[in-house]
């Protein structure tokens, strides 16, 4: 099967190095919804070097601390699940208390119409992302 | 509210310092579940300064290869949600093609009866885990 996150097609990138890149993901439930995508094929943070588990993971962080400064979540969510496509990636979500699924995961089913969230354009989260990333750097 | 991991009961600790503590989860559809709790009363990674969150970091990378060497599973899922409980905790989690709710998370509802999986004990997963602790450390 070809990998989807090996061949992507239509993703809404942020950011991006040789390493990793950070899209935004349009889902009609949660406004505030980033995926970080490691390039290479592999499965598991432990298939990375250190400096390179170090590389993601920063980046990951970076988009926490930009959805939080520009959804003013009630919570992160972090996750690196990859059951349906074992390419790496990190999914990080701004929850909010009145959304579709909380406290539930984004993955389980919806238990209420979301109340609206912020609307925050993409230039406006990838400003606030490009402050972050360069703290991360720090 | 009194927060479950500021005073937590009946934990299966596998290791500690001050920092956080890695504990075995019981439950009856994943054999190999741990989690990784941060001491502090903290609810994100960037509330954490750097230094912190890759010690934290290094500590769950253990944890999945642990899992892995012991479970040998088809995933590892790695998860920091708290929207029940806004202290910082990680969970580690060995995933089967044929568990509960493969692909879906294991907080979606079950799919089937899960099949049995690796019956390893809290021995054998800690000495597996010590030794991913020193080489996350080298």
């Amino acid at each position: 099967m070809t990998c989807p996150l090996c061949h992507p097609e239509g993703e809404n990138i942020l950011w991006q190095d040789a390493l990793c890149r950070i899209i935004r993901v349009a889902d009609d439930d949660n406004a505030g919804y980033c995926r970080v995508i490691w390039t290479g094929h592999v499965a598991e943070m432990t298939d990375l070097e250190a400096a390179e588990r170090e590389h993601l993971m920063r980046r990951v962080y970076a988009v926490e601390g930009a959805l939080r400064e520009c959804f003013s979540p009630a919570k992160i969510n972090l996750a690196s699940l990859g059951n349906m496509v074992p390419h790496l990636h990190w999914h990080v979500i701004a929850r909010f208390e009145d959304d579709a699924r909380f406290p539930d995961p984004v993955w389980a089913p919806p238990k209420r119409s979301g109340a609206p969230q912020p609307d925050v354009d993409d230039d406006t989260l990838c400003r606030a992302l490009a402050q972050w990333l360069g703290r991360m750097d720090d």
